[in-house]
């Protein structure tokens, strides 16, 4: 009688060494046009109720893994106090042992995982699945803007550090030259897995479920037409399975905007085969 | 970061003596109508994140209280396999010091704790709040729909037990007939107060949320036109406040029948001010 | 298996004497906010099916009733056409034996039915139950608008035709001001009781579902906050009960306005006490 | 004014022989995880009226067709009542004669039809699409939940009998295998085709909506992303129909999960498609 | 063809003196639940096309005042901003001449006009109509929350300052207990009435539409059962009209949380009775 | 502040030569199944707030285009009553040095602006992109109703019109014999790109977004399985932006239908790909 994310995880308070750790961070105060993906974490713990734990795809089993559920950090309405529990929270712990599967909340929030990882993994590749850009250097007055989120994490690389762009279509002229300018963008799914084929580096996942054509996730607050589709992400998903992928978020999803409740079924199935990747 | 009904309820698997227990029973198979009741346990939960746990009304806070939340009986489909499942929860709890607040599901799971009250209170009054008379003798060639779950009770009560109905404006005109015969309903605020007034025995409360007006809780599965306000529930458990309620459940909640969510918000507060008067 | 309004209402082609019709215009073109009552009709017959057919205000029974559901007429998005329809339907039936219950669409189509209810009973009385006067002579350019309705009425209206309305809360100065140098507004429901009790004419009674507080049913094109209550209804159709309703008919109600499907059952609801009135 | 599925079909209250007969079984209380497929007969028979009853892809026209709308079996909570209404309709009916279409309800209604099938044609083959395997030998403690329906129906096998799955995506891992040991699944719509090319014995349709990508039909219970599209459905279509479908069903659309409506308005071209291959 | 609030209002880029000036402030970042109200501003100025601009209550015409619609400040997801964009707004302006009524937003934005009002009449009377006592010192660690909002406007008090409460039914023991302290509350209406029939001084009046019930107005972030009707609203706007009202805001109408798009209607007719009495 | 379509639109009251001027006409009465798209010219406005205006697919900029946006014309529920406004706008003005860019509204009033293109380029193709043909002579009695509209302005045509007509999927049996007749059906999409090659004429497209498949644009009246993608309509809009493009209309959108927002944005974005084509 157990309430946590997938049948099989596990409840715990800090994060379990050698196992994959479940935080939800539902913050999402910095969204320019539609909020709500603050209810993210507990609406994609609801809806995998109901989704079978194997994998058809992947043949494997959630129940295999060792998976624990943390729940979500305590609520905030400003950044830097999910920021200070987030760090106490990973305080001491060996990212290269500990895996962690951030849900947000907006995309401001995957910095915070991010920013941890960049300083344990001097060679980590970022790999971006997103439909926009979010390099904005400030957007409504807000550096921490979930519209700034990735030039944040680009500000904070080493020589090693890498970001490996996919999926976006909108953004201002600037932003789409400078994606051109810094190579960070695989402008079609030929040339993102030539890129992917080359990494030999640990790899961290940071999706916003915009990425998704809106019409199989219709609960995120920023659609834009044209996005890939569950075979697009399934078929990256088979290419980095045999990559090292060492830490994750997804992100954006906005769960009351879809009132079938279909968008976290169909998240909860995303989480599903990234949990199964990890 | 924990996640259960109320911050201030603590988790447990089994029944916890000399508190209140919370359990749910997500069951909704005996449904006439609308069904979607099998998710109101959680939309409870979900719903009372953002309740203040202090209640104005009777000055009186649920920090103060020893509450546990068992969760969910596991799913079913067949209402007998809850009945199982509930009667392993209950084995050798003793009633009288051990308080237990069931949360639906339809209206048919009311039998599984009833039985029980009735079994362990042999003077035991059943207030039972609802727009329909559930007085069926069968329902749809179902003797145990939600129809039928007073009936049912009423078979089962010994000589002292009693039955004290109010807010019914749904029923056949036999069904209205049988209450005047038996003379179970108090068919005004009037007669209830003065009923109640009278009454020395332990109480189990049976509260179908469509007792309320659909206005104040528009998600319920067989919605009646001109139900009772929230005043008036608070001057019932006022009312109910000075006797001993020994058990009471919550049914009927169909959450998603209301897209905006309110209905769920509605109900973790009368929930609220029934485990302050528990 | 049959499918029509009401489980005890027979399917009829044409109009039956001595017997209440139930004829459905689905026609909203005239709409000026927000349209869809179109739907309607059928809306309040799915919603009947999970209604009693017993009513415990008037302690009678729907099976006692001889009723006709003729279904809609072909749709049209031209009023002219409809009016064409309905002439043709009503045809050499005399109206002073044959009970009709129109539900449209919006107000406009019941000039349909008073036009000839006027033309058959020289002294009728219309009692008007409206959030709106619909009154003006002409809106929008359209003089056959909902917010002509009452106007194109009362220019119809012979020496001894009487025009009685109430729950009037919106429209201009001047409207509010016709309806006093005329007379036909009851302010209070005091004044529309002894207005009511006055009455010794037939009476036609036309009830647009904004009428009611919008809170108790959703689903209306142009809600206006302050309406009445379900009590407040029941109360007029006791003081109705009394006299002779010769035709009535329910407008406005636009189901898919309201998500959670409520307003359908509300409006079944009234559909019924007014059946069990004619 | 006639009201039941398509313009151009006749109502009936018994099987018609030589001609295609359509039953509505609004049962869903096996659901395991979003109820609401009960009231699907209904929806389709409302959207169906908005839809052109030529079909551009097959060139053909319902009005062409003899087609009888039977309306809905009457409601029950418990299947074995389903069973025995069913039974008594079809009491003496030749299948080699009489057509049936189906519409659920969830997918265990499908057995009731197909049970009879299976003893009116030795060599009968059923074709099954679907998002999941219904295989589980038992779910919920439900040997007859719409989980576990093709199971019962290969049970029920004789030696010609044939089971030939497609679209399937969720399952648990034993159920896959059991596919796989059973050759039941054509995994790809290449080998589904070369399949389908082999056949020459009599064909039963069951289609269960999910069986499309959930973005085309967002109106189901158990949404599983990476589902099929309208096209290839068509594709499908048009391989049966030089095939001999004496049989079909279309089961799980739950249509107020789908707020728009045009999930019912999807299905309902579905069912036009079927009705004029049959 | 023009675009604003109310068909009578004009277009304005600075506040104009001697009239009445709307402001939209559409910023929600501190909510602490539901997040949604920064579309209110717009979602009132399109529901107020569908409204008579005459009130029967006040037997008064927006046409006959003058009212300026400035539009929304530029959005912002961090409050400092906004609040410069104000302070540059009403930079030199004579809030005795110039009446600002704001639409929020969540309530923290009414700290933006209510720190100038405070400056500009040293004897203000704020009225705060509300569900929840706004008091916290600090909440979910934002000084600015909207949870905070009144704690703060009271720190800014000078001597002759008064606050009013009045609809309040949510809060901590606390909170409760300083409303008693500082005499802030009017636990009835009587006690309001008796209260607002002593005020000599100029009033701002700050009105959460949760302060109404739920019912009638679904579209709020954090409903609260027992809410005030919109009779009582009438009652006090009259008590209100033959006072001095300098100013105003209305906040917290979140519009998509109710489908219907009624609440939105029904704010857009509070505003008229409150921009009639300014 | 302002409030209209596009950040870097200017208002306007008239026509405003060598630039493109964006018109809404939101009129629905002709609609045939579920009305509503009155509500799109405000939703696309309301949307485009949200939407970069910058397009990665064109390389191009709206801050870079002269644009203009009227508002919409006054309200009306009748059709010629639009006409006479629309004439009133447009009269005087030099259509081949003024871009119009009209959004519905039904698919009606796309005639209002090709009556006057037809006089003004003797030699137009109309560009056709629709789920329907809109060629019946005659639909519910209304000579003008949307499903009437090409046929209406065929019957226009002088000796150099041509008519191009993609993505038809539902009509009547007559309705496909006409097209292949008059050879305005470009049957699929190879056929489309040879006969756009082939034009040199002056282009005018009608979009009717049930043209789009339903998946990605809920919110039309009117949905058909199996429409066009987003790439679909950007490799068109490639194609046609090398041609003279000098109108355009978007119409059907019925914003209300989808509750999501989201097909609100999509032809915000629809919009921009259009206007920088213009």
């Amino acid at each position: 009688m157990s309430y946590q994310v997938y049948t099989s995880a596990k409840s715990s308070k800090s994060l379990i060494q050698d196992a994959i750790n479940i935080v939800g961070i539902g913050f999402d105060s910095s969204t320019s046009f539609r909020p709500g993906s603050r209810f993210a974490p507990n609406a994609i713990r609801e809806a995998s109720y109901q989704m079978e734990e194997y994998s058809p795809y992947l043949d494997r089993d959630l129940a295999d893994k060792e998976i624990y559920d943390l729940g979500n950090l305590p609520q905030q309405t400003l950044i830097e106090y999910h920021q200070k529990d987030f760090d106490t929270l990973i305080w001491g712990v060996d990212l290269s042992k500990t895996k962690i599967l951030t849900l947000g909340g907006d995309h401001s929030i995957s910095s915070l995982p991010i920013f941890h990882y960049l300083r344990a993994f001097p060679d980590l590749t970022i790999v971006h699945l997103d439909a926009h850009t979010d390099l904005r250097d400030d957007y409504l007055n807000n550096k921490m803007s979930h519209a700034c989120v990735m030039r944040r994490v680009f500000e904070n690389f080493k020589e090693d550090h890498r970001l490996l762009q996919y999926g976006v279509r909108s953004g201002t002229k600037e932003e789409f030259l400078w994606m051109k300018e810094n190579k960070t963008l695989a402008p079609s799914k030929q040339i993102l897995f030539s890129r992917l084929a080359q990494i030999v580096t640990p790899i961290y996942l940071t999706l916003d479920v915009d990425f998704f054509d809106p019409s199989i996730c219709l609960g995120t607050g920023t659609p834009e037409a044209g996005g890939s589709s569950f075979q697009d992400f399934l078929d990256i998903m088979q290419m980095l399975d045999s990559l090292q992928i060492v830490g994750a978020d997804v992100v954006e999803l906005s769960p009351q905007i879809d009132s079938s409740g279909n968008s976290s079924c169909f998240v909860s199935q995303v989480v599903r085969e990234i949990l199964l990747s990890l």
